[in-house]
This record gives structure tokens, sequence and C-alpha cells, in this order.
């Protein structure tokens, strides 16, 4: 057997047992009853440590050094770069570290849960020290196998290839705009849209998410939707499992249903033929929230898409003239903007701002240039800055989030980058589909799936993510579409 | 390290891939969509594999023979006798041939589903010939390892300790009573009681379903109830996973929602201190299925729970006056016996005629005295003989069950050693707990679980079948709890 076949195989084994733990962890989220939370646990554990066996294996290591002599076609080329990438990231941390921080985040994310519902910062502070600590040991171990910086080496993890320059570079102009900006809009934006007529009965709400779900593209005889405290999109490429949260208002719901349906159309349209390989998955963290964002932001907070649903609301509430479910009524409400406290509440032109406030604390905690018992006050130092708001409490502050408890430094600054990519992927594909709003309107999604297909989906890891971008779009990312987005849309409305 | 403790680890490690594996059964039978078949199979072989591997590794081997010389408590012996016989029955087979048998079946289940629906043996009987060629070798290959025929090899997979000696002693007197009992019984049971006043709707059913598990003991808290085509009792036992189908006829949906509570009852109250080790799971399958029938049979079938059962149906139905709801109509149609063709409709006289035929037929393929084109003129031979009816096709004939294509030779005695159990159990029962009738009229199943906790469940594996049934019963298993139970309930009554 070739070394590159040897690989695959491996690789092959060890998405099998990643495909598993997703599924277990979806049935974590919907199905499991409480008593199943220990042994599910142990479950975890175990496929967890067997998969990280597999990978850091020293034959990995030799097949990797023999393939490296193997011809190879550009598909198998991006597949052995991607396989030398995750077992560099997995060999540099020795297992000790690794079963030493997922304890420590096991009971960090409890002691977060205890403190966030108690607004008792005092109650996390212990358990994220001691995680902090820890991820700065393996950040150090990375540092050193990959030559980078800490922070970077963190980053590197979730965005290949991203480093703080250029995360900096892009950061600047949102940093220096976005404050005035949101400014601007809550001065223009006027009063609060009409209240929606009450709310939908959760089983209507289900059945009109499952139609635009449809509409958009998403396969249910791949896939399934249901419920979780938390929406998320999970499983594998051909048995995709998205969740959604009812509440009272439906239209926000079914925004956060269309946001994951974006992240499933990505996995559903994965490269078939590399399915199980390294360079069939998705490119990165930023790029799936860029297929989410582009999806929610770009195409369905569009006044085009209000004119798609006010119907299949009116129909829904049984009340064709009800003023909230006009189509303009309905656009006021979806790019409502607020001086908001909880990034996942955040509206677009706020979002970034929470971002980069995290990134801020996370690099500097990183760094050793801020203590974990200093993070409120520079919380609410860096919200009065950039937002605008401080928040009456931790819980509402910087207890909000379970990333860093849960040991993920270096995740934070994805969400933003996967604005601006939305954002530039959205303009390249306004220049080649010039009726993107007709289409959007009349439901017809096809011509723009087709686009997210060839230039982003069927291409996996093929690119690099910044040669990704390039292709798609002629440019170098940056966060000049982005910024024109939200003037266009929220000043020259 | 002690030998013991590292057994024990790696046992518990097999357990964590098995409590996923079952996880992933429940959720192919319950949710997955289609198209998440092929990748589903993948998942699983991969856990399989590892499993397999973790279990025949040869330091398996050495650690069983370094403990041997170890003290050991009567649990700790326990668990080290059911480790060597996992590990004895594993090492046995071949890898290569564990894979090909695994192939083989896969293909003839799939070609089973297209035979069963064109009744057409033509289309299984090749895949089905290899299948058994694949499993005459298991079975030299486990006969010779583990001293025993070809035959019994098998058995003991399913049933430790069961030999084709003891299962002739014990079905001998069953193939002598039953056909001429069928007959009495037939002649004696008059008309089919009154109709079944409509379908429930399945809210209704279920949630009458899940009362009557929480009744008799099912804990929500850990365990669900689901639906599937066929019902059945999964998960772990912190996490059961119970499933039910409902039809047009409430009472045998019921029925066999009460059946799986009976397997649910045994694994959630297995010996929570030996959770993951091999003296801590169920005793064998057919001490499994002694549970299912004792509840469903000894406990649900009688009149004393008609009486609790009648007043929730009239309540469901609204209708508190109608005959075919009044406790003697239920027991009528409770106890109602036929000569049925197929054998998971059979009633629990006609049971094990079903069983003792395919418990010659697969000995008879096993033992090379039968070839599988054989099969069909064999089996309504059989039928003619044991039940008295023919089955038009082979669809009602021998393609009805999937154990033979998917290779489970050996399995089917066990449904019926179940049986005999669970009458010998209930009959101690009855000798300890005198107004059992009266509890179960009132909805008190306290004293009874207590006494299959104690005396059964909380046992695990702690003793041998045949030493668990004499201390919980005072005598060796025989048939004869059975034939007086069945006596008492249909000719005396």
């Amino acid at each position: 057997m070739s070394a590159c076949r040897a690989l695959e195989a491996r690789f092959r084994e060890i998405a099998d047992i990643e495909g598993a733990l997703a599924v277990l962890h979806w049935d974590q989220q919907v199905m499991m009853p409480p008593g199943g939370a220990e042994v599910r646990g142990e479950q975890v554990a175990t496929l967890e440590r067997i998969a990280h066996e597999r990978l850091v294996d020293p034959a990995v290591g030799d097949w990797l050094a023999a393939a490296a002599g193997e011809g190879q076609d550009p598909w198998r080329a991006a597949n052995l770069r991607e396989m030398r990438r995750h077992h560099l990231h997995a060999v540099a941390v020795p297992p000790d570290l690794v079963a030493a921080l997922a304890r420590a985040a096991a009971r960090a994310e409890q002691a977060w849960r205890r403190a966030r519902a108690e607004a008792d910062f005092a109650l996390m502070e212990p358990g994220l020290r001691e995680v902090l600590a820890l991820v700065r040991e393996k950040a150090r171990a990375k540092a050193e196998a990959l030559g980078l910086d800490l922070y970077d080496a963190l980053l590197d993890g979730f965005e290949p290839g991203m480093r703080t320059a250029t995360v900096d570079r892009l950061f600047e102009p949102l940093e220096a705009r976005l404050p005035h900006l949101l400014e601007q809009v809550l001065e223009r934006q006027g009063d609060a849209p009409p209240p929606l007529p009450g709310a939908l009965p959760v089983g209507e709400q289900k059945a009109l998410g499952e139609r635009l779900m449809e509409r958009l593209g998403f396969d249910f005889t791949r896939g399934r939707l249901d419920e979780s405290l938390h929406p998320f999109c999970g499983g594998v490429p051909d048995d995709i499992r998205l969740t959604a949260r009812y509440d009272h208002d439906v239209a926000s719901g079914l925004m956060a249903i269309l946001h994951e349906t974006g992240h499933a159309l990505y996995n559903g349209a994965l490269p078939r033929e590399w399915r199980g390989q390294p360079v069939g998955e998705a490119r990165s963290t930023a790029v799936h929230e860029s297929q989410s964002l582009l999806i929610e932001m770009q195409v369905c907070r569009s006044l085009p898409f209000q004119h798609l649903l006010a119907p299949r609301l009116q129909a829904a509430y049984g009340d064709p003239d009800h003023p909230a479910l006009a189509p303009g009524a309905l656009y006021r409400r979806a790019i409502r903007v607020g001086r908001g406290l909880i990034r996942v509440d955040a509206d677009e032109v706020t979002y970034p701002l929470h971002v980069i406030l995290r990134y801020r604390l996370e690099r500097a905690m990183i760094e050793g240039r801020l203590e974990v018992l200093d993070l409120p006050e520079a919380w609410n130092e860096g919200m009065a800055a950039l937002v605008g708001a401080v928040p009456p409490n931790d819980a509402q502050g910087c207890l909000q989030d379970i990333h860093w408890p849960g040991g993920a430094f270096g995740y934070f600054p994805c969400y933003t980058l996967g604005a601006l990519m939305a954002a530039q992927l959205a303009a390249a594909i306004r220049r080649a589909i010039p009726d993107l709003d007709e289409q959007i309107a009349a439901g017809d999604f096809a011509p723009l799936r087709h686009w997210l297909r060839e230039q982003i989906h069927e291409r996996g890891c093929l690119l690099e993510t910044g040669d990704l971008l390039l292709e798609a779009t002629g440019e170098e990312l940056s966060a000049t579409p982005f910024l024109d987005h939200l003037c266009a849309r929220y000043l020259n409305s």
C-alpha cells in the first residue's frame, strides 16, 4: 500500500469516528434524557481520545514523509497538505495536556453555568484561570511546533493561515468606522416596526421553516430539522442535523433557521468524491460562517426576501392585512439595530464590535497582559468604548459566552472574518447575477446556489482560504465590501 | 497497574464504543434520514472494528493470564470470567472471517428485503448460501477454540453455557404437548372479542403508553419513548431508548410497549457500580427475553392487569360503556390464540412451535444436513406438523425473519428459553408475593420490581444463567412452570 493510500484509510477512519461524534453531539442537544449525561460524556471522551490517537500515531508522520515523494494531482496534494496540518496541530500538544485541558474545561463550563445564572464572576474565576493556564501551555507548544506567535498558533487551529497581523489590518477600519456608523444608524432608523400579531404555534413555525429551507435547497432526504436550546447545524454531509428554537418572535426564529441553512448548504455540497478526507471538508471556521451569514444577512434579511416571506407569514397568521406583516415592516424588523449587550442577539452593525472586544481581551490573556481577575473591568471598559453600553452585571457581560471556559481561545475573530467574506462574496455574486434581487423575491435560489457550489462548496479544502476568496471574488479579503454593504443598507435607504 | 485494572480500563473503553453504537443504532431506526444510510454504515463498521480490535488485542490475553493469580472477590472473579468469555469468543474467529461475514450479511439482508417483498426465495438463496458457508466456518473456528459442537459454539455466543442437549430436553415436552394444547385452546376459546371502537390518535396511544411505563417503573429522566418500524429497547442503562409502533389495535400496541418495558427495567437496574464492565451487563439473551415476557405475558396479559388498563382505555376513548373495553373483553383479546404463520405476531401457545421449527432447521443447516435450496420445503413441512398451517408463499414462510440472512444462527432458541424462564420466575414471584394479582390490578408494581431487582437485575452477570435461575426460583430450568401456566390460563378459565 502506498503511503498516500495508508493515509487516506487512516483519515477515513478518523472521519468515521468524528461523524459518529457529530451524531452523538446532536443527540445530546436534541434527544438525550438528562440521566444520560454522565455515560455520554464517557463515550464522547473515549471516541475523541481514539480519534486523537489515530491522528498522532507516529506512522502518520512516516507516511506523510514518504508521501511527499509520490506524484500528486492538485486534490491529492491539497489532501496531503491538510493531513499534514491536522497532524502537526495534533502532535504539537502532549496527550497529558490535551486530557488536562479537557478536564479543566469540563469543570470550568460547569462553573460558568452557575456563575452566569447567579451573575457572579467569582464562581467562574478559578476555573477560567486554570483553563487559561493550560491554554497558554497549549499555545506555547503549538507556537514552538508551528513557528508562530502564541495567539497565532491558536488562531491557526480555527482559521488556517490567518495571522493577527491580517486580523488587525481587517479589524482596524471596522473599529474606526463602526461606532460612528452605529450612532448614525440609531439616529436614522426611526421608531420600532409594529409588533407581530402574537406567537405562531410551534408546528406552524416549523412547517414555515421547513418550506423556506427546501426553497433554499435543503434536501430533507439528507437531513432533518429539530429543536434545541441553541440552534446549530450538525451531523455529516449526507445526514445534516439542523436545529431551531421557537419563541415568540417567529421572524427572528426563521432568520436563525436560515442562518443554519447557510451552513447546511455548504456541508451538503462538499465534494462527494472526497468524503471522509481532509480535503473534502469545509475550508475553515470563518469560511463556514461566511456561508451562514451570506444566506442570513446578505440574502434573507434583504428587502426582496421579505417580499417572498410576507405572503407566507400572512397566510400562516391568516391575516393578509396586518401592518407588521407587510414586506416593508418585516424588513425594518430584520435590519433593526441597537446597542445590545449580548453578542448572539446583536445586529450586523454591532456584532463586529462585540468580536473586536473579545479578540483584544483574549489576545491580552494569552499574551499575559491581562489577568482573569481583571477581565470584568476590562470587559466593561471595552463595551463602553466600542458599543457605548455597559452591562449592569457580568452575566450580561463577560459571562455571556461559553468559549473561554470551554478553552476556545482564537475562535471569536472567525465570526467577523466570516461577515467580511460574506459581504465580499455577495458583491461578487451581484456582479455575476445582476438580477439577484428579483430572483430572491421570486424564491429562485438555484443560480445563487450554483455559484456558491462552484466557487466555494464543491472546492472543499482544495484551496487555502486566501486563494479561495481571491478566485471567487477577484480580490484579497478586505473590510471594504462589508462597510459598503452596511452603508448601502443602513444609510442610503 | 495490575492486570485487573488494565482489563477493567480496556473493557470500559469497549463499553463506551458499544454504548455509542447503541445510540447510533437507535438513531438509525428512529431519526436518520434515508440519505444517511451509507455514511452511517461506514461509521458503524469502523466503531465495531475498533471495539473488536481492542477485545482481541493480545495484551488482553496476557492480562487475563496474569489476573488469574490476583485475589478476587466474587464480583471481580465473575468479571474476569465474563471478560475471558468475550475474549475467547472474539479471538476464536479470524478478523478476515469477521469482515467477510459482515459484508456477506449486509448483502444478504438487502437481498432478503427484496425477496420478502416479492415473496421470491430465489432472490435470497445465493446470499443466504454465502452467509451460511461463512457462519459454518465461524462455527468450526469457535467449536475448536471452545471445545464444543458446531451449533453449541454458536448458541454459546447468545446464551453462555447453554447446550443443545439442554435445549432438546426443554423443548421436547413443548413439542409433545403444545400442538394438542393448541387444538384444545382453539376449541374452547369461543368467538373473537368485540372489535375496539376504532383507532386512537397516535398522541393518545403514546401518552397512555408512557403512563403505563411510568407505572411499571420506567424512569423518563433516564430514557425516552419514540417510534420505529419495529419496537425495540436500545440505548444504555442510564439512557434507555424504547420504541413503539402505533397501528390500529391500540391494545396490541400497548402490549408491545410493555414487552419492551420489561427489557428496559432490566437494563435500568443493572448494578451501577459495575457499569461498563462485563459483569455489569445483562446475563444473556434468554434472561433478557425472560424479563420482557415476564412483564408482557405473565403480568400485563393477565386479567388483573386488564382491570387496571380498562378504565384508562375507556377514558382515552371517552366511552366508559363500550363492550370491547370491559376488562373481560380486553382479557379475551390479550390471550387470543390462533394458528398464525408469523412468529412475531404469534400468541404464547404457538410461539414456541415457531421457535422449535427454526431451531431444528438452523441446526440442520449448520450441521450440513439441510441445504439452503431445500429450506422452503422443510419450512412448510415443519409448519404443517407443528402449527398445523402452511404458508401460501415464502414471504409468510421462511422469508419472514431477518436472523439467518443477518448471520444470527443460534439465536432463535433464546426466545423460548426466555418464555420458560419467565414462567418459572413468575411462579416463584407468586410464592413470594401471594397477593400479586391484587397489586397488579391496583397498579402497584413496587414489590414485583423489588423482587426482580434483587433476584435478577442487580446481579448482572455475577452468576451464570443456571445458578441465577436456581437461586431465584429454587429449581433448575424446566418446561413445567410454562406448561402449567398455559394450562391454567387457557384451559382452566
